[in-house]
């Protein structure tokens, strides 16, 4: 059947299949979730081995990693198409207009956790594969697909292993769709990507809390010093104060800052959307360059003492704060977290003992922009959404990518089918139907251009 | 019968009826108590009334004041005995040993949620008065209870009620125990408190959570936005950094340092009790007069985005801190809430939507050392506990006391019977039992003390 036909016959099916994946709760940072990550590698191994891939999970010392591949092309390059099955916690609960893991269409949108983040997105390369397979019963070059279960907390399973399964893996560009569209009717492809170092810095004061007033002013408050600590790590604008740390940062040219303000960035309707009444940040930079090649520091949560209602007046025994920098290219992790741990230490109150864990890390992701994967990605998105792609970075981290790309030796195509308005890692998480079913004929048609490719 | 023998052959029944009180879940700052805090109201009322005092319960827009009062006696003062029934939240409950509300003897000593502060102490100047009126059928001099229901909250209704009932509640002396003893062992006469002001702040930047990845950088961040404000009040040895808030501070004279230094006070084993390695405050204060006399400021909960297990990279959409001051005699509450929000507004970053609310405010309390009334509970004492007592202060507050003893232009008597590692506001909360036999008998020598004075 001819492909066009397929996809148009099929649409309302790759609903379903999506739907079904998204009703998983595979939330992979808390344990509790542990049966429903397990329930949805089951289900991406046995879709895989629908199509009829030869299909195999890889059992880790964490989530499983689901490894799929169709017959080698001789003479055509091997393409790695990488996505991830677990997502981000839901939490909070109370704010999503539907339940999270209860998929719902509204306004031609899937909401779901994970609805944009990674499972559609990923998905639509699988949709592809089946659409060409069931047009000519072979794919126009190989296909490996790693799908994995651990992408939100850091990728661990994979990265370890990774040098065992580095022949299995070998390609010649890892295929990756976990970022936004430049916009609605804009799609994108992106050429870098920010690192990430996340840490918790948990500070202890006296072995239980106590009342405020006998003790107030005598003993070190670890929320106060906490507050220090945290706030000791940037300037009013953000700019981190960590002695060293912009020493490796590789600064845009002048080339892309030119073609980064030319991209048509819309900052008050940013603003609007995000319900922020003022942007703010580094100075010097816009926007689009403080998210996209610029590092900074974010708190991500703080829990200390009394959190109910009304008030309690202690001194809390503990203090805690969750925080994560971005990272640009040429940053290193290790080095940075060096960094952090002797600017903590130097700036801790006495009286407080100090614990600081270094969740996951990851280097920035720079690639080529003048590779022949480029221009078939280029034509394979006209194809697929009737529009040229832009040429855009991103803010976040797919921190695996870097990695695999490093140890396999790989080009990459970071191929954004989501919309910058998808509340990823929010309430109310979504993905576009419309952009779902485009997606799928442009990987479709990207498979066919990069089957034209000579190895 | 002799009261020395009515004790004695009562102190079972006097423990039976604390430990009845006790399991009362009195916790007047969350509402879901409110049916407790009722019960405990109506326990006390009771309990009051089963003595042939006559009992009034006042109905408040809050919680109910239980009021009573034995008979005038010409010529004598008349003693107001102020206490509380309801109590601290049990928070963090993982931490008890034995559950908060379900007291529980361990080494002599009874362990429940209020067992020192404020049922307990506030319960042995019932008992006195049960034991004096078995022995005599009168009181010495007219008593006046007022048991209220809000002091963990501010003393609201109390303090609104107070000039509406200002003749009633007439007396020439105020009686509270609601403190410590100087030290096991070591009886004491509090002569100061320390004033109290309580905030909450609440910083809000997106409307909802954002991928820290998409959008770190190019947003204000609430959590951030809250550490760099709290951490702006204070110094690094926790000296208050408003304009202006140390100018009305009454500072100790050099007699009183005198006398607090002369204190058996082993800071070793202050450290030791609270977990402390270091202790740490202000320069050029000792511990003692850092708790007692300066004033401190404290952060006593911080709430921002993600905060269980593993990471969560988002810019929370919120972040809150609960924090109280602790004044020192003649700073005025208003006048410092007005300059912190000064200071807060002029110091918070762009891009984030500032609340500030305050919960309970009180100014702090200096007693007249050398009035008739401390010689009375000098004696009184040293007859209950076979010492004599020391001349201390509290940091703590009691903050309806100072409204109190001046709409009614009466003397304060502070007898602590507590102990300093009674885990007030903390988990494990306990009250001696054996000074709470003592401080009956030491009660109600004071009521035959201040029988003899003359009015």
């Amino acid at each position: 059947m001819p492909m066009a036909n397929f996809l148009s016959e099929n649409q309302e099916q790759f609903e379903r299949d999506l739907f079904e994946l998204l009703s998983i709760a595979s939330v992979s940072a808390d344990g509790e979730f542990a049966p429903h990550v397990r329930q949805a590698a089951t289900w991406v191994a046995e879709h895989l081995a629908g199509l009829g891939l030869s299909v195999e999970t890889i059992e880790t010392d964490g989530n499983p990693i689901i490894y799929a591949e169709s017959p080698p092309v001789p003479g055509k390059p091997v393409a790695l198409v990488y996505g991830h099955y677990d997502v981000q916690p839901p939490d909070p609960l109370a704010d999503w207009i539907s339940p999270p893991f209860e998929p719902t269409v509204r306004d031609g949108a899937v909401y779901a956790r994970g609805a944009t983040d990674d499972k559609g997105q990923m998905l639509t390369h699988v949709k592809a594969a089946q659409a060409l397979l069931a047009e000519q019963g072979e794919l126009p070059l190989q296909i490996k697909f790693v799908i994995e279960g651990e992408e939100e907390v850091g990728s661990g399973a994979l990265s370890r292993i990774l040098p065992e399964y580095k022949e299995k893996l070998a390609c010649d560009v890892i295929i990756v769709s976990d970022m936004p569209q430049f916009g609605p009717g804009q799609p994108a492809i992106t050429y870098a990507l920010r690192g990430i170092a996340v840490y918790e810095l948990r500070l202890t004061g006296p072995k239980q809390d106590l009342h405020s007033g006998s003790f107030g002013g005598s003993v070190t408050n670890p929320a106060v010093a906490l507050c220090r600590l945290m706030a000791s790590l940037v300037d009013a604008e953000g700019r981190i104060q960590i002695p060293g740390f912009y020493d490796d940062v590789k600064s845009l040219s002048e080339t892309e800052r030119i073609a980064l303000g030319a991209l048509p960035f819309d900052q008050r309707s940013y603003l609007e959307q995000l319900g922020v009444e003022e942007a703010h940040g580094e100075r010097g930079y816009s926007t689009l360059e403080r998210r996209w090649a610029r590092p900074s520091l974010d708190i991500n949560g703080l829990t200390s003492g009394y959190q109910k209602e009304g008030s309690k007046t202690i001194v809390p025994s503990t203090a805690t704060a969750k925080f994560s920098f971005r990272l640009v290219p040429n940053q290193d992790p290790a080095k940075i977290g060096f960094a952090l741990r002797t600017h903590l230490a130097e700036n801790c109150l006495p009286g407080v003992k100090m614990e600081l864990v270094e969740h996951h890390t990851s280097s920035a992701v720079l690639a080529d922009t003048g590779s022949d994967y480029i221009t078939a990605a280029v034509a394979a998105i006209e194809k697929g959404f009737g529009k040229s792609p832009v040429l855009i970075r991103e803010g976040g981290s797919v921190p695996i990518v870097a990695e695999m790309a490093q140890t396999l030796d790989a080009g990459v195509l970071m191929l954004g089918w989501g919309l910058p308005d998808d509340n990823t890692h929010s309430p109310n998480e979504k993905f576009c139907l419309a952009d779902y079913h485009r997606a799928i004929k442009a990987s479709a048609a990207l498979y066919r251009e990069l089957g034209k490719l000579q190895k």
